[in-house]
Formats: structure tokens, sequence, C-alpha cells
């Protein structure tokens, strides 16, 4: 095992010599090893292993494979409280409050970078859209589909992420005008409605 | 000037050496100069050159700009006219027929890698996303709007088309389920009324 977080005075080895390091080290083991074999396959003492780390350490100090992943993404929120948060109150709001999330989420500091990078990715790479598909399917859409009281909730759960990453390649990497410089205030009321028809409207 | 269509008997000099094969020189040609240079800066003139053909040869046999850019592409169909047939007629029935035509067009033979390879090309390429954005913005979006009777027409054009490109990446590039394996009657009524929302309704 290697110096790192866990270890009080940190031998300075070069290679991982602090605090900072060692969780810069771990998240980038995390990233290759989710990126090389999806989320489902994506093992934890592989990436203790990789990055030269205790595996029982790595938990302790980033908890389950989820968590891991969610703090590779360095986003900063999880989207799945956000779900949550979204989906309780009153239904005639879920398509606001989503909408809401949306809007809010990419004005975050380095949020949009991530998350293009992120969809580039899954573009353009199969592995990284398979781990995608497994963090979105495992983490996301069960967990939106079992607060929703309409038919076939899984699929309508999945056509508002597919407006969600339709949105962000429009506004965000086309670029086409009038959307990618339009107000929030405009663009709001439209993508409310879209996501309470996906998840409320019968 | 070199051998192609344009010449009744081509001299046969193993690199252009008949019709097929000028049409799919042009054809690359163009991708070439589209890819590199974007829809609106791209030249008919610089293209001829590369292609080894005359200009005034390469407007008769393919046309404007807009129509090699769409020859380029090898669609089975034009989607200016589809956009065009789309808007006509009833508007109740707009958001169904936009939902038909999108869910048809992937089913065409050769047509989803094409899509797909394009919309992987603007999602890291920005030469190419700026071709889609010029070819969207000028021969889709201008179209659509002036056919529309509500407030912020290219807006609402520009967020089906946002549908329309995450529906490509949800269902075809990431293949989350089961949206992935929805049947054509399951989606249709879900994507019908979104597009209806976004184009029609006020």
């Amino acid at each position: 095992m290697s110096t790192g977080d866990e270890v009080a005075q940190p031998k300075r080895t070069g290679r991982r010599p602090g605090g900072a390091d060692t969780r810069r080290t771990v998240l980038e083991a995390a990233r290759a090893e989710f990126a090389a074999r999806g989320y489902e396959k994506a093992s934890m003492r592989a990436i203790a292993r990789a990055a030269g780390v205790d595996a029982a350490l790595l938990h302790h100090y980033f908890g389950t494979k989820d968590q891991l992943f969610l703090a590779a993404l360095e986003l900063p929120v999880d989207p799945r409280a956000v779900v949550e948060r979204a989906l309780a109150g009153d239904p005639a709001g879920v398509g606001g409050r989503v909408a809401d999330f949306v809007l809010d989420l990419w004005e975050q500091p380095g949020v949009l970078d991530r998350l293009l990078a992120l969809i580039r990715a899954a573009a353009t790479t199969e592995q990284v859209a398979a781990l995608m598909r497994g963090f979105v399917t495992a983490e996301l859409i069960g967990r939106i589909a079992a607060a929703l009281e309409v038919e076939r909730p899984e699929l309508r759960a999945e056509l508002m992420f597919s407006q969600i990453v339709g949105l962000a390649m429009a506004r965000y990497v086309v670029r086409i005008e009038p959307l990618a410089s339009a107000p929030r205030e405009e663009l709001h009321p439209l993508l409310a409605r879209t996501f309470q028809n996906y998840l409320v409207t019968p």
C-alpha cells in the first residue's frame, strides 16, 4: 500500500506526496477504469490497485462504486438527490422543478465542461456510452420511475433524459441560435411543459 | 479538368475512370470541404478543384451548395421537403407528422449510420458542429419558423431539433433501455405531444 490520505504523516515518495494528490490519483484511476470497463464491470479493487491504495481505505474515503463514480465526474450536485427533490412535492410542479435543475446545472462553475466532455466521450466511445448507460439505468431511471404514477415510467424518464442530452448538444455543442443564447426565462416554460408531459401527464 | 460524368467517353486515367467514381470523388471532396470550413464558408469552387472537376459542371450535376451538402450526407430524403410536408395541413396533426418522420427516418437503410456519424462528429469536432449549425440554421429553422404561428418560432423549432438529436443519442448511441428497444407505437404519442407543444401550442 502506498502513502495517502490515510497515512498521518505520508512518506513523500514523489509519486503520491499527500492528501490532495492521493485524491486526484484515485479519481484519475477511477475515470480510467470506468472508461475502460463501463459502470457495471468497473471494479473498486482494480481502481484501488491502479491508484496504489488499499481497497478498504478506498471504500472508507470514497464510499461505494456509485459514490466514487459521482466523485470522479466532480459534479457540484448529486443528480439522485436532485431527482428526489424534484419528484417530491406537488406533482403539478415536477416539470418546472426539473427545468430549474437542468437550467441551473450548466451555469455552475466547471460543470458545463465536465458534462460536455462526458457527452462527447459517450458519443464517440462505446465504453463511455456503456458507462453512462450503466449509471443512468442503475442509479437514475429506476429511482425516477419508482416515483412516477404513469404507465411505462422508465420510458418516460428516459425521454426526459433524452431531452436533457439533446438540449446540451443543441445549446452548448452545436450552438444553434437563438437557442444557444436564449435566456433562462424563455426556455424554462417550454422545457417545463415537456418534462411535465413526460413524467406526469397520462 | 478531369474526366467525369460530363465526358461522354471518359478517358480512363485510373483516377476517375467513370461516372460513379466521379460522383464519389465529388462527394468525398464536398464532405472534406464542409468538415474543414463549415457550411457557410465552404466553397463550391474549392470542392470542384479538390475533386478535379469544372465548377460549372459541378453546379450542373449537383446543383447549389445546399443540394451538394444534402447529397454528401446521402440521406434518403430531403429534410426540407419533409418539414414542408409536416407543417402543411391540419395544425392539430403537426406533432404527429414530425414524430412519424423522425421514427421512420432511422429505419431506412444506411440512414442511422450516417446520421450517427454526423452527430458523433459534431459532438467532437467544432468544424462539423459549425457545419451542422450552418445548415440547420440556414436551411431548416427559418423554413420551419416561417410556417409557425407561435411566439419565438425559431426557438421552438430548435427545441424540436434538440429533442430529435437527444433521442438519437439516448436511443442509438447511449442505448438506454427500455428506450433503445421501445416499439414505435409506444414512442410516437409521447414524441408527438412534445413536438406539437414546441411547434403549435402557445
